[in-house]
C-alpha cells in the first residue's frame, strides 16, 4: 500500500481546529467537552468516507470498523486541559490514513479506533480501561472529576450517540503509533522509537483534614495546617523514594487544592494528587507502601484528618514480539540506523488494549521532551517517516492476517 | 443610656440570614456580592429608622451619620468566602444598638459604620484602608481578587449607591467591638477583653514559574516542578523564622494555586499567598527579608521564575489611652474580674481609622477560638455583656464631647 503524506498531516491540521487554544499548536480537548464530541463527530465522517463502519461503545469511544477480522490501529482524541495536537491525535489520524491507503491497495483490512477520556480527566485512560475489562461500567459510573462531575454525567452527553460495546475478537492485534513525550529521541537526532514496554502507572488522590481557622489569632503550635501537612508529606516521600527508585521512576503531586484557599485563613483541608510510574511492578508496590505509611504518619502527627481514594494504575506492560518485530524491520527500511527500541515512560491504551489482544506501539520524537502544554510539537518530516513504518509494518503483517 | 438586649439580638439573627450558608450560623458575604450589598440595604433603612443619615463613599463604606460632632462606632458587614455570623456584624450591630439607646437618652450623637472589604477579597481592610488614605482609590481599584476581577469592577456593581467621601473631622473617635477570633478568653472563662494595640500584617502573593510537563516522561532531575518549589520554600522559611519569631508572631500560606492543575502534568507555574503578623514592626521587617531572600534562593536553584506582587500590610497601633480606660471602667463595673487587658492578633479596621483618630476596641470570647468558618459562635450572654460595657463606655465619654 502506498500512504498520502499530504492528505495524512491535511487531516492531522484539521483535527487540531477542534478546541484550538489560539496559543501555537495547542488544543484545549477534554474528554466528553463539546469541542471533544465534535472532533469525535468529524472523525466519523472521515472514517466512513474510508468505508469503515462506524460505531460509539457505551465508553465514547469510536470505532471505524472493517468487515470481518482485522488489525486495530489508533490512540485517542481527547486532550489535556492544556494539550498538544499530536498527543493521541497523531496515532488515530495516522491509523485513519493507513486503512484508507490499504483499503485503496485492496487490503489487508484495517479497524481504527479514537478512545476516549486517555488523559484521565475521570482516572487513567478511563475508556480503554472499561473498554477492556480493567473496570467495569458501574464502577466506572462513580469516578468524579475535579469539579465533581461524575463520569456517568459526563457519558449522557453522548448518549445520543452511544450504542453496544464491540466486540474484541474480531481484531488480531493493536498498534499505536504516538509522539514520545520525553527527550530521548530528539537529543539523539533519531526519527522512530520502537517500544520495548509501558511502564507501569499509580495514582490516587489524597486527602487531609485539619481546622480551617484564623491566620491572624490561631498560634502556630495549635494549628491543624492541612498545607503543612501536604509539605511534610512532599519532603518525607521525596527523601523516603531514594533507596527504592532508579533513574527512570518518577513522581508526582500534580493537583493540588486547598480549603477555603484564602490569604487569611489557616488551610482546613487540602486534596491532592499522587502519581507514581516505574517498569517494575514490585518497585511501584514499595513506592505505594512508603506513600500510605507517611501519609499516616503525618497524619497522626499532625492530627489531620486522612482519606486516601481508590487506588487507579496499569501493570508494566511487555509489547507482542511478532508485532514489534514488524515495526523493527519497517523502521530499519524507512530510517535506516535512526531508529531505536524503548521503553515508554508515558501509559498510553494499548496498556488496556493488551488485556485483550497483542499490542505494539512506535514513537516518533517530541522537541525538546515537550508534551502535555501548549508547545508540544514534531518535525513533519518525523510525523511521515512514523505514518511509514506504520504502514510498512502493517502491510508485512497482511499474510499474517 | 439603657441598651436592648432582644432588640440587638434580633437584628443581629436578621443580618446573618443575608448569604446565610445553611450549614449552623454561618454566611457566605464576601465584599461586593450580592448578599452584601443587600445586607447593606437593610442596615441602611435600620439605620435611617434611628434618625441617622445614611451615606455610601465611594469604596462602598456605609455611614450612619448623627448630626455635629459625634464618636463613630462600628466595623464591617462583608464575610470571609466561607464566615461565621459574628465576625464584623457584631461590632456593626452593637453601634446600630448604642445609637438607638443613646437617641432615646437624648445623647450623646453616635455615628455608625460598616465598612466595606475588611476580609479582603482585594488585600486587606480595604474600604478602611482607603477611606483613612493608606492607598489611593486610583492604585486600589487596580487591585484584583484570586478570579482576577479588578476592585473597579466590584465597586461598579454599587455604582448606583455611591457618594463622596465623608469627612472624619466630624468624628471625635472610634471604638469597635468584635469577637476575640481566639482561645484566650474563652479558655479563661472571661467575657471582655479590652484591646491593648493590634499587631501589624504583611501579605503578599509569589509565583514560581517553571515548565509545566508530562509527569511520565520528564526525568525528575529535568524537572522545573513549580510546586516542589513552593514545598521547598516553605519548609526552609519556617526553618528560618525560628531564630526571629516569638510564640505570639504567626505566619500562613492560605491560597496556593497550581498550573495546569492536573494528575499528570508537572506543575508549570504555581501562584500562593504569604502572610506574617507581629506586634513588632522591626520583626515583621525582618520576616520580609527572610521571605525575599529565601523565594530568590529557590528560584535561582530550581531555574523557577520568580514574581513577588506588591506588598500591603499594616504597622502594629496602639490603642488611645483614653477610650481605651473608658472600656476598662465600664468592662469592671459590667463583668468584675471577668476581664482583661490584650493584644489583637487579628487585623481589624481600627488600624486604618487610627490614622484619623483615637481607636480603642473590645472582644467578647470566640467559642473555642474558632473564627472565619462556619462554626463560629460566642454564648449570647457574652454578646450582650460587650454591648453594655460598650454603652456604658460611650456614656462615660459623654461628657467629653
Amino acid at each position: 500500500m502506498s500512504v498520502n503524506p499530504d492528505r495524512f498531516l491535511s487531516d492531522l491540521h484539521t483535527l487540531r481546529q477542534f478546541g484550538a487554544s489560539g496559543i501555537g499548536k495547542g488544543v484545549v480537548r477534554p474528554a466528553y467537552s463539546k469541542p471533544d464530541i465534535e472532533a469525535r463527530e468529524w472523525l466519523r465522517g472521515r472514517m466512513e468516507e474510508v468505508g469503515l463502519t462506524t460505531h460509539y461503545d457505551p465508553m465514547g469511544n469510536l470505532f471505524g470498523l472493517a468487515e470481518g477480522t482485522s488489525l486495530l490501529l489508533g490512540s485517542h482524541s481527547d486532550s489535556q486541559p492544556e494539550g498538544g495536537w499530536l498527543d493521541g491525535s497523531l496515532g488515530v489520524i495516522a491509523a485513519l490514513e493507513v486503512a484508507r491507503a490499504s483499503r485503496e491497495a485492496g487490503g489487508p483490512p484495517i479497524s481504527v479506533v479514537s478512545f476516549q477520556d486517555e488523559e484521565g480527566r475521570f482516572g487513567v485512560t478511563t475508556g480503554s480501561t472499561v473498554w477492556s475489562g480493567g473496570l467495569n461500567l458501574e464502577q466506572a459510573d462513580e469516578l468524579t472529576d475535579r469539579d465533581g462531575v461524575t463520569l456517568a454525567e459526563a457519558r449522557g452527553t453522548m448518549a445520543h450517540l452511544i450504542g453496544d460495546w464491540v466486540d474484541a475478537d474480531r481484531f488480531t492485534g493493536f498498534i499505536e503509533m504516538h509522539i514520545e513525550q520525553g527527550p530521548w529521541l530528539d537529543q539523539a537526532g533519531e526519527a522512530i522509537g520502537v517500544v520495548s514496554d509501558i511502564v507501569g502507572i499509580r495514582d490516587m488522590r489524597i486527602t487531609f483534614d485539619g481546622q480551617q481557622n484564623h491566620a491572624g489569632t490561631t498560634p502556630m503550635h495549635l494549628r491543624r495546617d492541612a498545607f503543612q501537612g501536604l509539605a511534610e508529606f512532599n519532603a518525607l516521600i521525596n527523601e523516603r523514594f531514594r533507596n527504592v527508585v532508579t533513574p527512570q521512576t518518577v513522581w508526582t503531586i500534580g493537583h493540588v487544592s486547598l480549603h477555603p484557599d484564602a490569604h487569611s485563613i489557616v488551610p482546613g483541608k487540602t486534596v491532592f494528587s499522587m502519581q507514581w510510574r516505574d517498569g517494575d511492578a514490585d518497585r511501584l508496590r514499595r513506592m505505594e507502601e512508603i506513600i500510605r505509611a507517611t501519609a499516616q504518619e503525618v497524619s497522626e502527627a499532625r492530627e489531620l484528618g486522612l482519606e486516601i481514594g481508590p487506588m487507579l494504575g496499569l501493570e508494566p506492560v511487555t509489547m507482542d514480539e511478532n508485532l514489534r518485530t514488524a515495526l523493527k524491520l519497517s523502521a530499519e527500511l524507512v530510517v535506516p540506523g535512526r531508529w531505536r527500541e524503548m521503553p515508554s515512560g508515558a501509559l498510553h491504551d494499548a496498556t488496556n488494549v493488551a488485556r485483550l489482544m497483542p499490542v505494539a506501539m512506535l514513537f516518533v520524537p517530541s522537541i525538546d521532551g515537550i508534551s502535555h502544554a501548549f508547545e508540544e510539537d514534531t518535525d513533519e518530516r518525523d510525523l511521515v517517516a512514523g505514518l511509514q513504518v506504520l504502514a510498512g509494518a502493517v502491510a508485512s503483517l497482511q499474510g499474517q492476517n
